[in-house]
């Protein structure tokens, strides 16, 4: 029944926040590396909206990370002497403690892929630092357009020859996963408690009944192996 | 310098012939096994010129494949009840004895991805049974051409946020580099002399002076890993 999962990466699979932050500090001693990369990831939604809303043309989500970065630096009144390099902050992110035992533990039976608004040059360079085990590279650029758009979700589907109701696409977002939902996928909810901060108010439980809803990577991987 | 080896799979990096056969003589025992893989693989250059040339909208290498199935079944009289089973066939090619090993020395420093005119779907599912550790899968789905379309070759650069110069084609089949070279890619020949059949005549020897010349994958990982 189950052929592939499909996953959301920031947030899910990997500590943004604390990564981001890390590589902030190295470059930019003088701001608060946390608030750094929180303004910075706040100015991803807005971003990808107009390109999904039609303003601009698909351009991959590294081009948009550059362009949020330079805004950034001007609302903290800092210059970067090579923006480019500090923008390769989301291709070395830190794997929750959990995720790449579960990977491959999902690996053996099923296709796993990364959908993700993240470029695949991004998701690329992120599995080979983070030792994600992706069979493929699947999210917005196949689709030229980014999440929640049906086209991201259904577009991977598709790509692996899989009719909606043979993927599950795993998400520490309810938002992602009613966007899935409504387009026939099958959903896992994992919660992520201090993705946005260790006060986090979003997320921290699932908000439907969604087909799976797990502890963390392994107790995924135990409830997909069991289910068929 | 390189930063990523982007490989042509079917006869470089796998043995179609020997394996698509296997799979026919196990459905097909009164036909010539190998004689009805010769007569399906022949049918798939002129299949993808029809899309390349513009006669018919790209469809993924799998739809072209069973097309093609099926017409061969004519040819030799012969019916299937599930030809999309032996159409299946593709996702279960054997790798040459020295690619899994290679590969994995050369991905050790740089990124490794398909470059095949077979969709995701086929070379995700190739990749599993034949334990190719891709970093991603680039190709004929992401350009929504076929090789040896410049497109193919320069969406897969692009998909990698690379410059041509910074990606070698690696290929058994000299026209896929000349068709590469001419884009600024660099080239690697790898002669397979018995992709064909064993008596094969074409592409025994580089036909132009490739940046890479080599015995096979444990070869080429080594003058690439000494190159820079």
């Amino acid at each position: 029944m189950i052929q592939a999962l499909i996953f959301d990466v920031f947030g899910t699979c990997v500590d943004w926040r604390t990564s981001v932050a890390h590589e902030v500090s190295k470059v930019l001693p003088q701001v608060d590396a946390v608030a750094f990369a929180t303004a910075w990831r706040a100015e991803y939604e807005p971003a990808m909206a107009r390109v999904s809303g039609g303003a601009r043309e698909y351009v991959p989500l590294d081009v948009l990370h550059l362009e949020n970065l330079l805004s950034v630096c001007r609302d903290f009144d800092v210059r970067l002497k090579r923006p480019e390099e500090l923008n390769t902050a989301w291709e070395k992110l830190t794997p929750w403690p959990d995720v790449v035992q579960g990977l491959n533990e999902m690996k053996r039976d099923r296709i796993i892929a990364p959908c993700s608004n993240g470029s695949v040059a991004l998701m690329t360079r992120l599995a080979r630092h983070a030792g994600l085990p992706w069979d493929c590279i699947l999210g917005a650029d196949l689709a030229q357009d980014y999440k929640p758009q049906p086209a991201v979700y259904l577009q991977s589907c598709a790509a692996l020859r899989l009719r909606p109701e043979q993927v599950v696409m795993v998400a520490a977002h309810n938002s992602d996963l009613s966007a899935t939902r409504a387009l026939g996928l099958k959903t896992a909810f994992v919660p992520r408690l201090t993705e946005h901060r260790p006060d986090q108010q979003t997320d921290l439980r699932p908000e439907e009944s969604w087909d799976f809803v797990a502890e963390d990577f392994a107790d995924l991987a135990r409830q997909v192996s069991s289910f068929a």
